[in-house]
């Protein structure tokens, strides 16, 4: 639907396309990768939300953002919409990815197999701590933070990933910024402030636990009511949403 | 306000709340404890609101839902808001979280220091290696996933978090639900499929470097067009929320 492209350009690489979309779109990926490995040349939308996690009404709207709606009775074609969903996500070639901060979680970010089949490339390992520079991981030597500016350019990085304690994260914040980077994924448990144009994802592991206890608590807190007087809300809805939700 | 709390206690331990709040609630929470830390009594909705990373309009919607909106002219009582947000999140009480799969997030998972002063302790390790049961992680001797429905029981545990590969996450999840656990934190980059009243958040760390994807991919493009044809569109706006929302 080419209205709701932006940019005079007709092509596909700027749907105008809500964030929530833009979330849905890796999982709809992995999933065609999946069906491609199988053999399917085409898939439903029944077939490709349930294959995906979502319900097949917002699967059809999702795509028909991208302005792909499929064809009646046949379905998606597997390999077009890979290649159209990956050239909207920017994943036609793989992106280098600096990672700062090698304690526990860093190292195992360095060695999450996933990131390399899905369009990524740990491109440079970085510490402020002295005693690590030097260590090897997964084939990558650390760097001292200080080099940031002159290893961003040599590799091209406009992506990061800060893996130190909070008390570190915004700091390497503005010296990631400085550097050139423009998208962050920060795992420290704190709010990052980074200039308009900068990009940060967030993922904490506590409060993904904390969303848990709430449903915890109300499921338990429900079990001990009466039946007669057990109402499924609005967060028993969420709940059943949530089980099929990736993590944004 | 009370239309808003299902169940005919009264309390505030059942509030009907949007999912989307759910997941702000514990980044209050952690602002409110650090405002405590630093001698606070109370706070604005602008000050806790900018210390949490959202608008203040958000904010104040959301904590209405919880029946509290603070006092005009002086605000939230910091104590009070710590002890409902608290409760409402069933926080009471440290949660005892079973982890599966000891590999390199497992490890760095099993030494987060930010569960125990968030609400948790991971109570109980597993794997379904041999060669890894017996090991000794932070204080935690591995046991073997045969051994779930008996810990499980002993440690009164209802969350577990996996953290193994993607092919061996739906037989963990079932085995775990079988144990009697009833929300699961999923690291592994897979859907999962659960009985209704489990409930299940996922985390994928490829996903979320792809959404930043999309949007290094539509800056590199915008600085490629002419200034005069470029449009913020509902993407522009989202990143800038993005930048503050949690990861949920």
């Amino acid at each position: 639907m080419s209205q709701q492209r932006t940019g005079p350009t007709g092509g596909p690489d700027f749907p105008d396309l809500p964030e929530a979309t833009v979330a849905r779109l890796p999982e709809y990926l992995r999933a065609l990768h999946h069906l491609a490995e199988d053999g399917h040349d085409t898939v439903s939308s029944e077939g490709l939300a349930a294959a995906a996690g979502v319900n097949s009404a917002k699967l059809r709207k999702d795509l028909s953002h991208l302005g792909r709606t499929g064809t009646r009775g046949v379905g998606y074609d597997v390999t077009l919409l890979i290649d159209q969903i990956e050239q909207v996500l920017g994943l036609t070639h793989r992106r280098a990815v600096a990672l700062v901060g090698v304690g526990n979680l860093g190292h195992a970010l360095a060695g999450y197999a996933g990131f390399g089949t899905r369009g990524f490339r740990i491109a440079a390992l970085f510490d402020a701590d002295h005693g690590r520079v030097g260590e090897h991981i997964n084939g990558l030597v650390v760097r001292h933070i200080d080099d940031l500016p002159e290893v961003v350019e040599q590799e091209s990085i406009s992506i990061a990933v800060i893996a130190t304690p909070a008390h570190a994260a915004q700091h390497v914040a503005d010296r990631l910024v400085e550097a050139g980077v423009t998208s962050v994924l920060n795992f420290a448990p704190c709010v990052l402030n980074v200039p308009d144009g900068v990009d940060v994802r967030k993922v904490d592991l506590a409060i993904e636990l904390q969303i848990l206890s709430f449903h915890e608590h109300r499921k338990s807190a429900l079990t001990a009511l009466p039946a007669a007087v057990q109402k499924p809300g609005r967060v028993g809805m969420a709940n059943r949403l949530g089980g099929e939700a990736v993590a944004t």
